[in-house]
């Protein structure tokens, strides 16, 4: 008998469902309207005293056999519901979200170099700026595999005050001329928005790394310039405070946003930090925004560069950054991962030949 | 106008919050209903197959404004909460969870020493045991402090096989002898499940490592001895599992649980882990066990042991662990974490200074 | 035999060993005299060009039995050895490190209010200022029980730009009214340096939050403020890095700056953060410098505030900061960790009855 | 004047680096022949009272001007490289560890289906055991893409003691019936070295799960059967405890180890685990054992199961896992990460694409 039982109580449930649903439905409906309203009145979609209001009210007439907590729970969850539906439908949808499958940012540089289609884009070069010389060594090699974008960095961040902090203006200076010699753009890290009008002499790329990725001053300042921004992940940052993050430059008006993943700080001890590659395909999947792999910072060691370039390539990512010195054992910052002009040579010919 | 229309539409929502109100318990009594019945059935209350049918239901009468997802995620959470009702009500509640304010498990060695009350229990004793001399000395310290439970570790859990294991049975006996010597209790570290025969012999209180935290055959046959298991935190555990690993003890039948926080594993380098202090707060917050500070584990280094014990005691643990050995820079294993016996009594003399 | 044959051995590593050290001590000798012609030069200590040729010259020479990679690895210590000592004798030794046992900073406000004497300082307030009345009422609730130092945050550091991002000078404005009003110093958020002029009117204490604890430009612009600065720990920042992120503000001229320990993150999910509770003793014993414990943003919820006020009192800790708001649910940011005004006042309750 | 001092100086250091040189060697030579003479003697080389003793009459021996904390911290150094050279000669070396650029352990099935050869092998199979059909729905899959090995999951380890942990020996015998069927071989998980017996009648390769990890006696224990041990990494371990945990299994007896990459536990969310793709380059380079990559745990969501598949080949391992059943949304374990069987035919379309 217990089966029929059973027959006999799941159909009654199907009827509930349906009243609910319908209920639901009808809550939302009314829900727009208020939204409508609020617009109008300039006031927020949320109302945290009104949903407290909801609550008590609800708590009052719940006789069970749900608990007050549970049918908090539930409630909490309608209006959240009901929250996402209102401000959807005021076209407060977060921007970098990707809405369809085509849907993808393209940024086109002035000579037509692209980053974001399906081409590959490689940035190099030495993790700072030290000498023409040097710059000059690096630029010749990066010119040879046909790269166009190289570093360029005059302010670096240290943990340190008494660590090398980049030679500045005349580094922004030396890193300009040689990406004119070779025909290249120039990506350049910004600490300031204070730096934004003498950088934007130099610079075609602004750069914003790890330790500034939620400084939202300057994140809402390089919504207001014209070049694109690399937008770096902060070392323990998830994917949703990253979005985030280039949501404030989107939201300010700039759509030329490049993210990229830099590794993560766990308590692995051989890596500087633990390349997250599974954000790739995430980040793909929730934004439309091109995503750089760097495979240096990630590793902080040059000798595994050859597997990492082969697994940016193939993680779906729109390019990968990787550093390159003349002779990285005195390099004045990050020498243990800067890759010699060899090297990099040989990552290059790797990267040729892995097709996804 | 729009403050009365947005007074009138709201009116409207409360009279929908109340229909959804009385048929979400409507539906719970369905389910609890059903739940009977799977009862006598033997079958499971979770039933993805049956869920997954309903969904497909609410789909094709869904007519929006919610999206399907929506609505989906809605009635997941419909489902999880009546799940979660059947559960209850089916006594499957889980044990080791705190029921009232006053809920708490309390120890009681044979002396009548015990763990769980309003005492401040300090566990003490050498990472290992390496000779009877060593024991005795650091077993003299103890009981000149009145400690009644001492560390007798004979099997080591190492990183390398080529470390030191730990003495084995002749380790046992060493830690017995001394035990009896100066009336105290023995607790040591059980590795396998094969060893509790044997081991039962020597041993008062099992102790369960970091690393054996989730090995679920052994906590189901600690589950059936009689002596009181300690059980540590794993290196990552989160303090959900690790009521869960607990639960596996209690609920074979061995209610004696002790818990002991020993630090996380992050990314911080000072300390070898990260003391998680507030893991005892949610612990005494969400079950009914004794819980322990291990301060010797969770710093890896001596020179924090006072301030440490200071906040052991303060944060309403009920006790703590300590590692001591007479000449730390030699012992075996762990020489960095292990007080020396004058530390060990500065550590005690500060203990008494605590109140809370 | 054999044993005769160690002694042998033994005695003459003794003698090498000493040798060595002989040597070593010579070279730095000389290598101190270098560091005098490299300031007069004004040349940097750290040479890696000199480093490299120096290891190549010693590749050269090896023989074995050590391997060119070991001796190499070794005379890297060395050099690193070496380094620090011109380093030192350079006075260019970390400024916030503390010297001896009784070395630490005492910070004095006007009134004569300390921070790193003995007294422990609670710091309170809400999340941000939302109206003059939720400030009056906190502020009433603060004077009631003789806290000198009150939250008044009006601009937010948040995810979303879409989030509440504080009320601005406005809300400056709001915080020393009510701060005038009860005799009580206003702490204030800090975002970007622009804003030092402004909110110096306002603010007695300047904020540097987690985001911002590495952004160089903003942390040298406050060495040159006069206002003390709490420094929050980033959250995933080492007690290497917050250290050196202090240095930076005190090597740019303004010495009284304070530590806030608050959390850092990790894979732990009932807590926002896991509060490193050791940081408190490790700092007190690397640096000179004040440290506060945050027991709201570390938890992240309001029901363990008891014991987490009470662990911090016993952790040695010059003080700790805690939210308090009228109306908790309704906050506009930070509603589940802030407390009630009568949970305020029992936390304080609690803080009387511990001793350390 | 001073660039001539400095040469000077520099000289009079390049006359002492090779001096203290020669000494180490000859300390290195002094050091080995004690090796021998502690071989004979059955003593460990490691001796830490001698190393304090000659620590403290070094001390005794400074006069600087490199303090004693320096001193003793590079001879430290210094014992260490010469225990390292003792332990190397006395052939103590990891079996694990890689010697050559050619060493790499290939294992072979009955059959002639390798592991850790080019060939990029694919793993297979749903979570658990559920029944003979899921089981032959998923076997006939996999037979289809010429797959070898399949998942035979009967032992599942659970959070809770509530929650599905697989059918036992009746869901070994249907694996083992099922792969008969198809020619395939089967690989299970063992949760106690208790099992090993009746496992062995069933079972083509052992599975230890990353929650015994470093479960010595299972893994000891695993040492002497003559089945393939595929070991996960712990959810929070070091490569280097990965590394030794696979040296307890191969220092016991059984050289046919296979690593499996399965992403370890990081504070980012919209993975379930944080897969270490650097992971599997860094194993490559110190270790000659094969490597696979659990796309299905890292992950912890199917729907990134294509890019994760592509890096996974990319990467250099020597194949990967996946998981895959016939209805994934009802499976009793781990539904949100298993692909349906279209799903896993588009994965392995797509990775037939992929050339590196």
């Amino acid at each position: 008998m217990s089966r029929e039982a059973l027959q006999e109580l799941r159909g009654q449930i199907d009827v509930i469902n349906l009243k609910i649903l319908e209920l639901l439905n009808e809550r939302a409906r009314i829900a727009s309207d208020i939204g409508k309203v609020q617009l109008e009145l300039g006031t927020s979609f949320y109302d945290p005293q009104r949903e407290a209001q909801m609550l008590q009210a609800l708590e009052l007439s719940n006789n069970g056999p749900f608990s007050n907590e549970t049918i908090k729970a539930l409630f909490r969850e309608i209006f959240r519901a009901t929250l996402a539906l209102e401000e959807k439908e005021a076209r407060t949808k977060i921007l970098v979200q990707r809405k369809t499958e085509a849907d993808k940012t393209i940024i086109t540089l002035p000579d037509g170099t692209q980053i974001g289609n399906s081409h590959f884009q490689v940035i190099a070069g030495s993790c700072a700026v030290e000498s023409f010389e040097q710059m000059d060594m690096v630029g010749a090699a990066l010119a040879e595999r046909g790269i166009k974008i190289m570093r360029g960095m005059a302010y670096k961040p240290r943990t340190s005050p008494y660590d090398f902090q980049g030679l500045g203006e005349p580094g922004l200076q030396i890193a300009r001329q040689v990406a004119n010699k070779y025909g290249m753009y120039v990506t350049s890290e910004i600490m300031d928005m204070s730096q934004i009008a003498m950088m934007s002499e130099y610079v075609d790329i602004f750069w914003i790394g790890a330790r500034n990725m939620q400084n939202s001053f300057l994140l809402r300042a390089l919504g207001q310039v014209k070049q694109p921004v690399i937008l770096k992940r902060g070392l323990a940052a998830t994917l949703e405070e990253w979005m985030y993050a280039a949501e404030y430059i989107v939201s300010s008006g700039n759509p030329n946003v490049i993210l990229m993943e830099r590794g993560i700080r766990t308590f692995e001890r051989w890596t500087r930090n633990t390349l997250d590659i599974s954000a790739v395909a995430l980040i793909k999947l929730e934004t439309h925004l091109p995503i750089i792999v760097d495979i240096s910072h990630s590793a902080g060691r040059r000798d595994i560069a050859v597997p990492l370039a082969r697994v940016a390539k193939a993680s779906g990512a729109d390019g990968m950054m990787v550093e390159v010195h003349p002779n990285p054992p005195v390099a004045m910052s990050d020498s243990k991962q800067q890759l010699s002009i060899p090297e990099f040579h040989a990552v290059m010919d790797v990267l040729e030949g892995v097709t996804v």
